[in-house]
């Protein structure tokens, strides 16, 4: 029997992208993959944020920053209750977590944020506003992390099979089939390629925006 | 005697880049360029930045929106109420005047963020976030003042000589000597570029996010 | 009388973008502006490109590198000749040119690329990839220049009112209506940009890629 | 035993990064990978590459477009010969294998580039310009191959533990500590990184650039 010697926590880790990451981590065989779901944190609670991080003293070795997305609102209509609220739910939170969460030497941090970022949706400006600003914090600490071994990786996701794009959408089928592969994405792909880089070690990629959208941004990078 | 029947208000427009602005601005005959200083109007001040606009039922027709820079601090330093402060100043406040600011058909709207938005600065992390943000809420309503012909533009500036750049590094002339040009820019290159587009309505640059950084920036675009 | 002590060379400058270019260089009274036709010089023609430069001994104030661009074509159709011919008139053609004209100290180069740099446009293969080489050069020699006080900008232009966008569009007055300002863009916006710059001596841009497509670009740079 | 079915064909596949990435395809029980050395295919004979794409009559199933990296120049030094030369190399034979290799659906294209693509280093401009020449290639053509099934990923690779990076640094090892990460890339990383993909089928990524650089870029993207 393998000792389950490492951990990782994945927030919203209980549904769609969070819970695909959750369960491909925990195939690897050192791995304690541990989901939060959105009542064990929301990430808009920026004490909750910082309790959370008491829970871990011996450190995590895989972080997934991943939270649900906010509300589709014309600008308009945006109240500074929502900025706040979201502010705190899609950034601040993050940046708390990082300035007391230990994250240990040779680990790995994820941000699942949005090809909204790259190309931003008028009709999604919380999401854009916070999510590229939770990109380049995370930017901005790699060099640092990266002498601790550690390796930050942010994914751009693009449309996924998961209840929010069900959602957002209103016939999210024919949104799919208009799509250059004829589909959204599925979690277990982001899965997957989560697990696989921490599974080898592929720290090097550390730094990276990557974008997981089946072709449809039409920015050259 | 020409009729200065166009309004421009410039945000922080008593010192520095601001102040540049507001000068070229206001050598065009037809233009009347207000530029407010900090005292005027603090946009981390949320209440304030609501008040000021109602001051100007009839519109503005350029809008600058412009503040003064974060303080240099480690990641590890920065505290929630600073979080909050600048989140209020480089980026809430700018939200909440789109909101609510009239802006005259035809108009402009000039954002002064930082090439820190492309290349984040380790040590600058509340002002690479936060004017990122401001950089992605433009972008995303740049379509929709395109309906009215209203412009936005987003000028990336690099190391100014201005206050701001003399207080954060410790040797400014010798700073500028290492640059690809051996000097900082001159805010009076900002406000003639912006008075210039003013003035002979070049509104097909809206949407634009434009260096002006004396090459510094290494990236391609 | 003002002495016309400043030259400016524009390629492609007898029509489109490049006329208008000449013509609002042409309107500052220190310069002489000659816009060079298709027929005076095709970048094409590696030879002329560098017997060119040999007309130019006291050297040039500005140099715009501006051609035609190529035609659209389906990938597959895409043969070796039009691979070579468009790889001499939009990239080898310029850097040729760069490495052997003589630019005056504190001058300027303008490259006229497009805005399918940034986001590529499947049918115009040819102009994206050659396009976005020259982008990288002037990019790569702009710190270089910045040493002579020698200014690089790169504008990426969207649809203009030109020949070349009536030829490529079935119908040009409806495509004008799909975009953000329901209009294409004016070639003497481009002009008018450009004189300013260089009368103004706005030089701090250098290293700049300028999107100028009326907020048509859906990427946040 | 497991039958190899599907066929994996690594462009200058025998040293290097390349190597690496036809070592970790070869694992994986389905896949013949087959790693052409440069003596097996110079890139830079356009004869070759269009000769070669009908030793495949059946297709292939993952196609790696790698090549040697061309020497550091002075702009200055820079033959047309050169440049033709390294137009074939780097990006002309690319092309033309796109145009006439049997990609079979639900396969893979990697494009190896550099991360010179986004920050061009004014010493490798042979480099900087046709690499990104081909990275514009593959983004305009991914949304054709998705239709297909056929995912293209394009990974902008930094330093790596190559003879090439010891050829062009003076002192490699003080070089890699210099880096974020106090060392240079393994090609074993990019190797397992691209079998992973292949492996788990994680055909969303279509379309990205991967920068694979160990946290060296500057920008946020």
């Amino acid at each position: 029997m393998t000792v389950k010697s490492k951990k990782a926590l994945i927030l919203a880790g209980s549904r769609g992208i969070g819970k695909a990451i959750t369960n491909s981590l925990g195939q690897i065989p050192s791995y304690d993959a541990l989901g939060l779901s959105s009542k064990d944190l929301d990430t808009s609670d920026i004490n909750k944020c910082m309790e959370i991080c008491d829970l871990y003293p011996n450190g995590v070795d895989v972080l997934v920053l991943n939270t649900g997305g906010p509300p589709a609102k014309p600008f308009s209509e945006i109240s500074i209750e929502d900025w706040n609220k979201f502010h705190n739910q899609l950034f601040l939170g993050f940046a708390l977590i990082l300035q007391k969460m230990k994250i240990n030497d040779n680990g790995f941090i994820f941000l699942i944020s949005s090809y909204n970022i790259k190309e931003p949706d008028p009709n999604l400006i919380l999401s854009n506003t916070y999510r590229i600003a939770s990109t380049s914090l995370l930017k901005s600490l790699s060099p640092q992390f990266a002498e601790k071994e550690i390796t930050c990786i942010n994914i751009a996701s693009g449309p996924m099979d998961t209840d929010r794009f069900n959602e957002l959408s209103s016939d999210p089928i024919a949104a799919g089939k208009g799509f250059p592969m004829q589909r959204v994405g599925k979690p277990a792909e982001i899965g997957d390629f989560v697990a696989s880089i921490v599974e080898k070690n592929i720290s090097y990629l550390s730094g990276a925006t990557i974008n997981f959208d089946g072709a449809i941004s039409r920015g050259i990078f």
